[in-house]
């Protein structure tokens, strides 16, 4: 088999999955106990925070784990109520947690903006600027978008957002552990992380937030997260993140560098092959994310063609997966009619090989050449 | 060493880490995306959400998967927003999760009864009767307390909610996989379970809702849990979960006869050795959940003393254990003040042995007679 969807989800990272181990067989002592018993789990939580914080350059106080990138999304905006006569400002091709958390909002009497992007999904640092106002709360716009995989220009748009008196959030969730964050460096307030992104398990994700920023907590319960997201820690999974976000951080360059090679062989061999196709995105995105629209074809037809192959990649996001429809994104960037239907996404992720790449890319074009 | 602090947290199930390890492993596809190569896991959340509705008298489309008990409390009370002049009520002994969401709630507008409890800790249903109005949305109280073991009368507070138009929950954290629980037959609208405490991960755990209970989303995204929590799946640990239920659920009466005896070997153990102490809490209430308050002691000092000999108990409720102050359930029933401050909980589980009950008792009288 070929798994060419890494966008949708990884492969844990067999190391971590050793890490967390101990916390769910031996080590199972509740963290809040004061017990010794729990000092080993206590101990492993707190590593696990520093370690993390240490990969996007935060403090580890100012991480707090979450169930996921979808929580850590849905916290970043509901922990600005009352919204009333308040403004938030977003993208039109963010991710689904983002739109459906805005539209939540709406419906509490918060004015939400999606700013449009240009051809390549890149949002135009002008564009904020001419919709930003002084009732503008929160500034929120992804670091790199899961269908296309173009990465946005988040340091300047956040320094629009600190000059009108805004917060600035990131949907991170496609970035992290691929691409280098620094979040001191970027003007960023709030980044959303999921673990089964970067080769953690399903489940565990993180919400960064700027030491001193004003948000209410999530969860309202036990002291658990500084007492804003109460709960029993999820320690395994937590120690399974650290692990995983930092061996994906140290083999960051020559991942991604292999990486942008495999593109460049999938996009040859496709070429090569006579397929007619565009590639959707920008130059700066993240490593190994490709997204094409090929003329004249049905995408959904074709996932299905290769999945009969053994080989699994996407139309979109997972979560849209299901329906036909031309996805937000593709429809935002204005990819030309004949073309959209058969946009496909091929994610590629460290496990995969060179020899993947041919694979997949051939793999289509026969299908294509079949039909 | 001997851990008799199972209402904190319990030992993961060996068979329910062996079953979720292949969902970390090898079956690592995302349940959203819609080739072939996912359809096991999708088949694996299908069925693990069926056994855990079968173990509770549910409707597999009534499990909602959460991150735990704290999130599916959170869920049960922020879910009928906007507040503004509703009504609810609950008990002045539940879980932080249920006080702490009042709080917030209450800071919205919306208006909270705390019922008192009996010196049982029973909340006496005339209590509510007295109280509920046509303003009250919603009753909430717990199935059993965490911290005395006691189990409330739900069916009949269920049955007065309902009289009064209002929705019933129950915090049933403490008692899932531990008592028999038939939401229907009890008149439950919502019930929220955590997985930890019956022998699953950490980090893991469901709110039941009732087919047609009018509740908003918790967390808005991809259509995930009936586009009622969005977010990929924990598969790994929801299916860990399925089997710890379905495995407590399956031995729960030989366990809670185990339980019970060893509570009286504990208990009698204590006397014979002269310990003066009241034991806090109803008949009714949760097999191996035994709250003691000992004249003259200090409950604090006497849980170091006891960790230094490699047994594990608490003062009350994990997450207060940081504090030495008297919790309040111990104040809500009226614990004679010479006895208040010396308050243990020791909470056998399926994983002790009778032996441990003396072992603990004996460790317990020794430290007071040498102090």
């Amino acid at each position: 088999m070929v798994y060419a969807d890494n966008a949708a989800t990884t492969k844990l990272d067999r190391n971590a999955f050793e890490a967390m181990k101990p916390y769910l067989l031996q080590e199972y002592g509740n963290p809040s106990s004061p017990y010794s018993f729990s000092r080993s789990v206590r101990k492993a939580l707190k590593d696990a925070r520093a370690r993390i914080a240490f990969c996007i350059h935060a403090l580890p106080e100012e991480i707090y784990f979450t169930s996921g990138g979808t929580e850590s999304d849905n916290w970043a905006f509901k922990g600005f109520m009352p919204y009333k006569k308040k403004n938030i400002i977003t993208s039109q091709i963010e991710h689904h947690a983002i739109l459906n958390a805005c539209a939540a909002i709406e419906r509490f009497g918060c004015s939400v903006n999606y700013l449009p992007v240009d051809k390549y999904g890149i949002i135009q640092p002008d564009v904020l600027v001419n919709v930003i106002n002084d009732r503008t709360e929160l500034v929120s716009v992804m670091l790199a978008n899961n269908e296309i995989g173009t990465i946005e220009p988040v340091t300047e748009l956040a320094g629009i957002a600190h000059e009108n008196g805004a917060l600035f959030h990131t949907d991170a969730v496609q970035a992290v552990g691929h691409i280098p964050i620094d979040v001191n460096a970027m003007g960023i307030d709030m980044l959303s992380a999921s673990g089964h992104k970067f080769n953690a398990p399903k489940g565990i994700g993180f919400l960064y937030i700027k030491k001193g920023t004003n948000i209410s907590p999530y969860a309202d319960g036990g002291a658990q997260e500084f007492g804003m997201r109460a709960g029993t820690e999820n320690v395994a999974l937590i120690v399974a993140m650290a692990h995983a976000l930092e061996a994906n951080c140290k083999n960051m360059e020559s991942a991604a560098e292999r990486l942008y090679r495999m593109e460049q062989i999938f996009l040859c061999t496709l070429t090569e092959a006579g397929v007619d196709y565009l590639r959707n995105g920008a130059d700066k995105h993240i490593p190994g994310n490709i997204s094409i629209s090929i003329k004249g074809a049905n995408g959904e037809a074709l996932l299905h063609r290769l999945d009969l192959k053994g080989i699994y990649i996407s139309t979109g996001a997972a979560c849209d997966s299901i329906n036909t429809k031309i996805s937000h994104v593709i429809k935002a960037i204005n990819v030309p009619k004949e073309y959209a239907k058969g946009t496909i996404r091929v994610s590629f992720g460290v496990y995969n090989e060179e020899y993947d790449a041919v694979v997949v890319a051939l793999a289509i074009a026969g299908i294509l050449r079949n039909k």
